[in-house]
């Protein structure tokens, strides 16, 4: 079927060709024309402008917004008055859910629909394929249907889950219609607030093989410092690429995850690439207030969140003050 | 080769069977003479007596234990006095890796050499083979790599890590001499530490989402309670074997503990056979103890233990002592 | 100075009784008849209804709402319409910080100034006097100052911070006007957020005392549950309202929370009047979404407020999930 | 009475200094003479060796060790040989309560008692006295009482419990009895588990008031990053130093901890004097490791320990872990 993509970075670049690929055209737009000429070469329609992007696109049209969360709202100011009654809005970013409802709400009054889609996948989804999750009208869902098809990966791609024999619906395939608006970027940020906590697991499980040589180094003895009790017990020089390749096959711990931590490790042993310094996308953050809105405890999730927090030394204020207190009552000078 | 295994529980008996298939000539015992003759009939050689067991055995012998952490050090007591120098002892199940290092130490006088084998797997182990990871010396895991071989699941159960292709080593093949005595329990005591991490994750991820209709339910006003500020963001109802389906394929959260998740709530989307109250079998707690030793945070990886001690109500006179508090400072009854 | 309050429930109540002390005019109105009533025999003068109320008070008004947060704005919308240009209205509850910014415009349009009051004390505030921490007009504030020094606890109430002797301002006072609107009871959010710290750090270590004589139980050994290695080390039965109170006489972490503990545990032991569920009052929460917003971690914040939130069974459906994983994987039951 | 006094850092100067006041007879020795001549000239008998130290102690000698705790074991090896049955052995320092069961039993067979004393209070407890926390046999301690007794802060210095008025004990003055060997030191080291988790919910509120001006800076629009969806809310610039002199007055904080983060932030509103690298003495962690072995959960003191060791970079390899993740799956490069 027809559809136009808006925003041809990363992800949505590597979606059009996933599209492309399905047979389906493709009409691209992005302030960079340089996004949109490669594109051209590779078989779609390019626009130089928001006007001829709509004009291209044949009514109701069904158009996807691949662009950073902080730019839809500005996106949408120029497209709507572009766009006619029954046409199709697709946000497949990392938007808010509370976003979601909102634009809902107000593209409703002038006749468009307007789909939120959590989109996982990364750099590998092209050819792996995009778990897709989904909010919005049932009917539009459907209309859409052949592009989920597209992009997701497909039921072959996992081993199918007991039970699932007579299933029905899409999820076996990698997308599924989540609920009304906001649903689909709701279920997309718990994803990710998941994905922020498995990532802590491995992190610091790592790192507690890193230092399982502790005993070898020696530890001042004063008052200020606690000599480790069992230093024969901190002797090991472990390989983490070895381990973290052995734990792939067999273990109660195999993920996608940990094929990446393995490659990463692999290449890169003591991961002086990286300075330690990490981002957050904002949907972490989310899932924790979720969390707290909704009266449920989140102690993992939050923790990984916080954790990024610090790394971008975002807790120096604490710890002077811990230090300042620690001055006041017991003359300790810090450790330099 | 030939090799004995002593306890013939869940995993015992599945290790046999798997050692069994790749043409191993296995001698079994157990206290439990039910479960010996069932692997008779399978083709193994069952002993009565831990006498009889050492005598089949073919010197220098190799004795697997798969018997509780608990029972290892009286089953050493018995079993050691029965055995010769050069033979081999190795510990399979959960031990402290403390207790392998002092047991190493002590069978060394007798001449009698042990491994701990760290072994994750499951009850699917028989089928998808077992993760092992190894502590000891060189030769005698060299001695014993037919073994190990077949417990393992093979390089082609999982793609090959970009970089891999030129490597050596078993860790492709899901087995791995980690170092000296008590490295493979110390390896399989993290992996543990993470697992627990990252059943917390999902667990919290998806309890969030369990309670995405939370503004569907009032709450009273009064100085006690805050009122939920947008009930309107709150009102979905999710279908959780779906969604957890749906990440199964293509999403960056794909793992082997999210398809147990799906399959999980897909037979019981309530989760009604179950009460809450989760074990720990020690070795995220070991984990959590030798983080403080090392001195690395561990946030993620407490929170997972914690979580399980609360679950069982271990936290209730805490909780108790902060409704008294809030009753002494504010007059505050407890709601029921 | 004449002053007016709506609401005497507990805080508002003996908020009026203080300053009937302190020789302030108060015109007084509740709901409930009864309250009016009480306080009109301590000296007050009692209104019928909020019409009356504002016809009492001498223009320009100065309006104090001691009311739940909940029902601060359906109390404005009868309240305003009857106040005039210039009336002062002061919000003494726990609302959430982005109300008072939203309802400080809303009233500047009438003319009406708002100031926002975070009250801190509880039921020992009418003796011990109420820390005020208050938000918006500077002009405002000091037009209402009288009744805040009588509120406040004054100088002599704690030793002087070295330094402070040539000071100025009113923090000595135990009041402070913190900034514009909303800071009040931003400043105050963050406290109550300390607070829930503060008693969640005695609670837990309180709870290990409580424990330490763990190792006198036996466990069963079995796969599922690892035994305590060392319980030789866990054979105390402490006395905790003695441990409590000797904290309380030159110990780093003597405080007034400590007073109370010991206090509770002075009169029961065990603690029998209570359940544990714990209740929160939405401060606590309200602190960790600003914590996340501002991208500052807060482990220890948020661990305080998921503990309430697991004490009141909000995780159990995650409980649950984990157990149904170890089902999964490892055939594992709950133990009863 | 007569008591000798080794190590004479600050705790143990100071202690001696308190006890001279109280009219005891202090022996004095440290491997340092500078500090046993300036005990000297304020009143001690100086000792320039241990075997002068013994000799001038009457027997049964009472001997107090005020060492750092790695350096106990080797000072009891030189000291024990020079006693006699029936002296005591007072450990005033930071032990570990394994520790002191061992050594104990260790002295039992010479006859000699051994005493645990945790000892609270930092450089005020000169003035204020030293909250004490005794573990031992009963008769020996009641033997030390009167030393125990001029070192405590006595009752006059906090308000009496309401409940205490017809009590016994001495936890009133400010030291007790515990329970059996270890005991002091198990209360000691909880205490300073709860001292970092009180520590830690003041560092963390106050570095959200801190932070609360985060609106003010712009955040890039990005694919990595989260612009702050509500800056309008976090446009305060509030002042630390009066914010926490206001909370000593009146609030549910007041502690004595608190009036040092009052002083330390009127002193150094920035805190610039300090790095933040918070260092910990070894009670925070055990506190941990007892609530391991105990099973129940200690999250706001695991997190609390857990921010000093990432104050110290300790989670670095960790957080480089998480950006390689990041890179892996999504190319996403480290902000710098």
């Amino acid at each position: 079927m027809q559809i136009g993509m808006i925003g041809l970075g990363r992800m949505g670049a590597d979606m059009v060709r996933r599209l492309i690929q399905g047979e389906h055209d493709c009409i691209v737009y992005d302030l960079d024309i340089h996004a949109v000429e490669t594109l051209e070469q590779e078989g779609c329609t390019g626009a130089r402008s928001l006007e001829e992007f709509c004009a291209q696109l044949t009514t109701p049209r069904v158009v996807w917004l691949m662009v950073p969360a902080a730019v839809v709202d500005s996106t949408l100011k120029s497209l709507v008055p572009l766009l006619s009654a029954n046409d199709v809005i697709i946000d497949g970013g990392n938007s808010h859910y509370h976003d979601d409802i909102r634009r809902a709400g107000e593209l409703q009054a002038a006749g468009i629909h307007y789909l939120d889609v959590g989109t996982s996948g990364g750099i590998f989804g092209r050819g792996r394929g995009y778990c897709l999750m989904i909010g919005g009208e049932q009917e539009v869902v459907e209309r859409v249907d052949p592009v989920f098809t597209t992009l997701a990966p497909g039921i072959g791609t996992a081993t199918r889950t007991p039970g699932r024999e007579h299933g029905k619906g899409t999820a076996e395939q990698g997308y599924l219609h989540c609920g009304p608006s906001g649903a689909g970027h709701f279920v997309k940020m718990v994803h990710n607030g998941i994905e922020y906590g498995l990532m802590a697991a491995y992190a610091e499980g790592v790192n507690i093989l890193r230092h399982a040589g502790a005993g070898k180094e020696s530890r001042a003895a004063d008052a200020e410092t606690t000599p480790l009790r069992n230093p024969e017990y901190y002797q090991y020089e472990l390989n983490l690429a070895d381990i973290t390749e052995v734990w792939r096959r067999g273990s109660v711990i195999t993920s996608w995850l940990l094929d990446l931590t393995a490659t990463a490790l692999l290449d890169n042993p003591d991961l002086k690439d990286f300075q330690g310094r990490v981002s957050d996308s904002g949907e972490g953050r989310w899932t924790i207030a979720a969390a707290i809105d909704e009266g449920v405890p989140a102690n993992v999730l939050s923790a990984a969140v916080y954790e990024r927090f610090s790394s971008r030394g975002n807790a120096d204020f604490a710890n002077r003050l811990l230090s300042a207190m620690r001055y006041q009552f017991g003359g300790h000078r810090e450790h330099r």
